[in-house]
């Protein structure tokens, strides 16, 4: 018998907007999954040939680039960050919207197109030194892993790149957004490899494709 | 009026024992510190001149390193993982103790001393890369922020290098550690350029010494 093919998904907020999708799509984590107190990180599926790991975003674009998973679930931003040539992102699921976006304290004018220099506070060095690059900046990272809008008043940078939904988060901490480096939306994706050897992979992808391509004429 | 010392303690597992020793050396922080619904990442200290703030382990060394926080409790794993120069760990706490190791399967024999190349899922790149080749081993590491001990089941590693506690967490996953790079506890950290220009931050490191020293006479 095959493998089960391993299906991994982002702990979070995306999480719950992408197991509707997953169900219609035939991912169907067991009951176990939906206990919190739950401490596993494998699931099985119901009736399916699947399993599914719960790990970071971060992590789910590393599992499917390297092919211990097959596919997952994760958001443009994690997909453009790594730029991984394994990871083929096939199909726009229009859940997990946001944007990243440049913000700077609301108390500076804006360095758009004057300083050639600048430490930016970020999860995302490699689409920030990009995005400032283009500008002819040179940006410095500081790297955080979480907390970036408490950077500019503890002056650790002068400028974050940072994940913006409602922008309640930047103006709570007298930010304002400057630019949008990139429109993020979550998307299936699959390792390159997996999909040429594995038809399971294939119609996996057919799957999520059709349920897509229904929404969007039903809407 | 001087600025608040900002004062940077990790999420999680270490907060608890550090609590007290922190209220010892007269940092308390405020009532709603303790809420946990309030997602608030900056506190008030009770009738101090210091401010607290809350992030994740590794943001806690890079805020002291950069003197944006002066002062903090972090993990020695952290400390040596990032290695900044600006950053002074001068009091061992003797909390928060577990330890950094190697883990393989199981069901596989030791590689030590006979592999010359290893795949490494770990969170600690820059320590693993040091110890293997310490041993004459090239380690090419997969950076995972989590979910280390599921690696090696999915072939995405041979060898993860993670924390270990109970060692429960190997265990269940079917892993037995090979070897032990690093003693973990957490230390008070502060900033070096902080240390010599503001007395408060010698003062406080004075005051976590003398407890500390207090604490190991009276054990």
């Amino acid at each position: 018998m095959d493998q089960p093919i391993t299906f991994a998904v982002p702990k979070g907020r995306i999480l719950d907007e992408a197991l509707p999708l997953m169900g219609r799509a035939g991912v169907v984590p067991e009951a176990a999954f939906h206990d919190k107190a739950n401490r596993a990180l494998t699931f099985a599926t119901e009736g399916g040939d699947a399993r599914i790991i719960r790990v970071r975003a971060f992590d789910v674009a590393t599992f499917v680039a390297h092919g211990a998973a097959q596919a997952g679930i994760v958001g443009s931003d994690v997909i453009a960050e790594f730029d991984y040539p394994e990871l083929y992102a096939p199909v726009d699921l229009g859940i997990g919207r946001c944007r990243l976006s440049v913000a700077e304290p609301v108390t500076v004018a804006s360095q758009d197109g004057r300083a050639s220099h600048l430490r930016v506070a970020t999860k995302y060095p490699a689409l920030t030194r990009r995005y400032f690059e283009r500008q002819g900046v040179q940006a410095e990272c500081v790297k955080l892993n979480g907390a970036m809008e408490i950077a500019p008043t503890l002056g650790l940078s002068s400028t974050i790149v940072d994940l913006v939904s409602s922008g309640q988060t930047l103006k709570d901490n007298g930010l304002v957004e400057r630019a949008t480096i990139l429109e993020v939306s979550a998307r299936l994706i699959v390792n390159r490899t997996a999909l040429k050897t594995d038809p399971r992979i294939a119609a996996l992808v057919e799957r999520f494709r059709a349920l897509i391509s229904a929404g969007a004429k039903a809407a």
